[in-house]
C-alpha cells in the first residue's frame, strides 16, 4: 500500500528545504501541487530541475475565482467540492503508489494542503515533512534577528478586519503580516495608527529570485506580489546581555 | 579573508536542517556552538556523526549560572563578557579561516547566536542559514494544523509575567509558548485562568530521540525539559472551506 507525503518547501530557495523534502522530491514518481490555472505554480517552480525524468505530475489547479467574492458561500461550497475531489483522487491513487505533495513553506502554518490532510485522515496515511516558513526566510533576508528576550511575536493576516490588526499591533513586540496583496493600504494605515510604520520593512519574494526587501515607509505603491510579507522586529524586552 | 557562517540546524531530527546547512557542516573546518559547563550541548549533539576528521571545535561554554539570579545585574554583566570575549576571538579566527557557529532551530528567533551577530556587526563578513525554528518541528509532532484562514498566532516565553501571558492567550487564536522549563505551572494556570487548558498540547523534545507528544492537562509533574513547548492550534478563524 502507498501513502500520502506532503514535503515542505521552505520560503522559496530550493537549498533552504530540508534535506528530507530534497530526498523525497528527487525520488518521487507522482508529483502533485496546487497552482492557478494558467500559472506554473510556486510551489512546482521551486523544485524545477530536481523531479526525476519519468515524474507523473498532478497539477491541482484552483477552481477560477475572478466571479466569485472569496468568502461568498458558492466560492467557499466550489472551493470544498474541488478539495473534495482531489481527496478522493489522492486516497486512490494511494493504493498502489506513494504520492508526494508539494507546499510552499511549512504545509501546517496556513498551508493549502491542510484542506486535504483533514480529508484524508483515516483514509490514507499521510506524512507531512516540515519546512523553514516563509516568514523565517523574509526576516532572515532583512540580516537582522527578529525577536529577543521576552518580545512576544504575534503573527497577522493582511485579511483580518482593521481594529483586530490595530488591538494586536498595540500589544506585540515583533510583527508578522502575512497575506499582504491589495491588503497592503490597510496594513499600511493600522501600522501607522499604532506608531509602528517606521520600524516596519515590506519584504516581497523572500530568498526567491527577484526578492525585495524595503522599508514599507519607503515603499510608494499600494501594490505588491502574492508572496510579500511586512514584518517589525522586536527589540528584546527584557535585557538579558549588555549589547 | 574568512568569514563567519551561522547555521540554523532546525528543530533536532538532522534529516529536517536545510540542504544549505548539511552542506555547511559536512565541509566545515572550524566549528563553535554554545553549550553548559560540562554538558555535550545539544547544537553539539545535532551534528553528531556530520563533522569531518580534522575539524576543530570550539565549544563556547556560557559562564557557570547557579549562583547568580539570571536577571541579576551582575549575571548580565557576566553573560555580556562572555559575549564579547567569543565575538573577538571568532574576529580573530574569521581573519584566515571560515568558521561555522551552529544553532539550534532559526538563528534569529530567539537564538543566543544573535548577542554575537549583534557585536560581529562591521567587524567580520557574517552569513545566517535560516533553519526550522523548533515550534514548527513540534506542531509537525502533534499531526495537527497550526493555523487556519485568518488564524492569530502569537509566540510566548514562558518568562514573561502572569498578566502579560493572560493577555495574549485572551485575544490570539493559536498559541506558541516557549522557554517552558520551570515556568510550567504558571504557564499552566494562566491558561486555565483563560479557559485554553483544555486545547493546550506539551511537546517535549520536538523531533528529537524521546520526544514526548501530550495534552497538557494530562500532565501530572511540574517539571519540563529545557526543549519543551506548549502549543494551542487554531481552528480557523473564517470558514475559507468547508471540511
Ligand atoms: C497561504 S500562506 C502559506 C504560508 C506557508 N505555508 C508558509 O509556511 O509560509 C501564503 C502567504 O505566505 C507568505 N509567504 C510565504 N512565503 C513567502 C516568501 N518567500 N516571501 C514573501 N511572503 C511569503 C505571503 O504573505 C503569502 O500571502
Ligand atoms: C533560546 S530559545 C531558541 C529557539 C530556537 N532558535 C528556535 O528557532 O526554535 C529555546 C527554546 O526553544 C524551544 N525549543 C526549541 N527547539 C525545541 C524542540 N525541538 N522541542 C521543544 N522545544 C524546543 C524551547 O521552548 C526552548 O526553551
Amino acid at each position: 500500500m502507498g501513502r500520502i507525503v506532503c514535503a515542505g518547501l521552505g520560503p522559496g530557495d530550493p537549498d533552504l528545504m530540508s534535506v528530507r523534502s530534497d530526498r523525497a522530491i528527487r525520488s518521487a514518481a507522482h508529483v502533485a501541487y496546487f497552482r492557478k490555472k494558467g500559472r506554473p505554480g510556486q510551489a512546482r517552480q521551486i523544485v524545477e530541475g530536481m523531479l526525476g525524468a519519468g515524474v507523473v505530475e498532478y497539477p491541482m489547479e484552483y477552481p477560477v475565482t475572478t466571479e466569485l467574492p472569496f468568502d461568498s458561500p458558492e466560492y467557499i461550497h466550489c472551493l470544498a467540492t474541488f478539495y473534495d475531489a482531489w481527496a478522493a483522487r489522492l486516497v486512490a491513487l494511494a493504493q498502489t503508489q506513494e504520492v508526494l505533495v508539494l507546499c510552499e513553506g511549512d504545509p501546517f502554518f496556513y498551508g493549502s494542503f491542510m484542506h486535504l490532510y483533514s480529508r484524508l485522515q483515516g483514509r490514507a496515511q499521510v506524512d507531512v515533512i516540515p519546512g523553514i516558513p516563509g516568514m523565517v526566510g523574509c526576516w532572515s533576508a532583512t540580516q537582522t534577528p527578529m525577536t529577543w528576550g521576552d518580545d512576544v511575536m504575534t503573527v497577522l493576516m493582511g485579511t483580518l478586519p482593521d481594529a483586530e490588526l490595530q488591538r494586536h499591533m498595540q500589544t506585540a513586540d515583533a510583527l508578522v503580516i502575512m497575506k499582504t496583496g491589495r491588503n497592503l493600504p490597510r496594513i499600511r494605515r493600522a501600522l501607522q495608527a499604532t506608531g509602528r510604520l517606521e520600524q516596519a520593512w515590506l519584504v516581497e519574494r523572500g530568498t526567491m529570485p527577484g526578492q525585495s526587501v524595503l522599508p514599507l515607509a519607503q515603499v510608494d505603491g499600494n501594490d505588491c506580489p502574492y508572496f510579500a510579507i511586512v514584518l517589525v522586529h522586536g527589540q528584546g524586552r527584557r535585557p538579558e546581555v549588555q549589547e
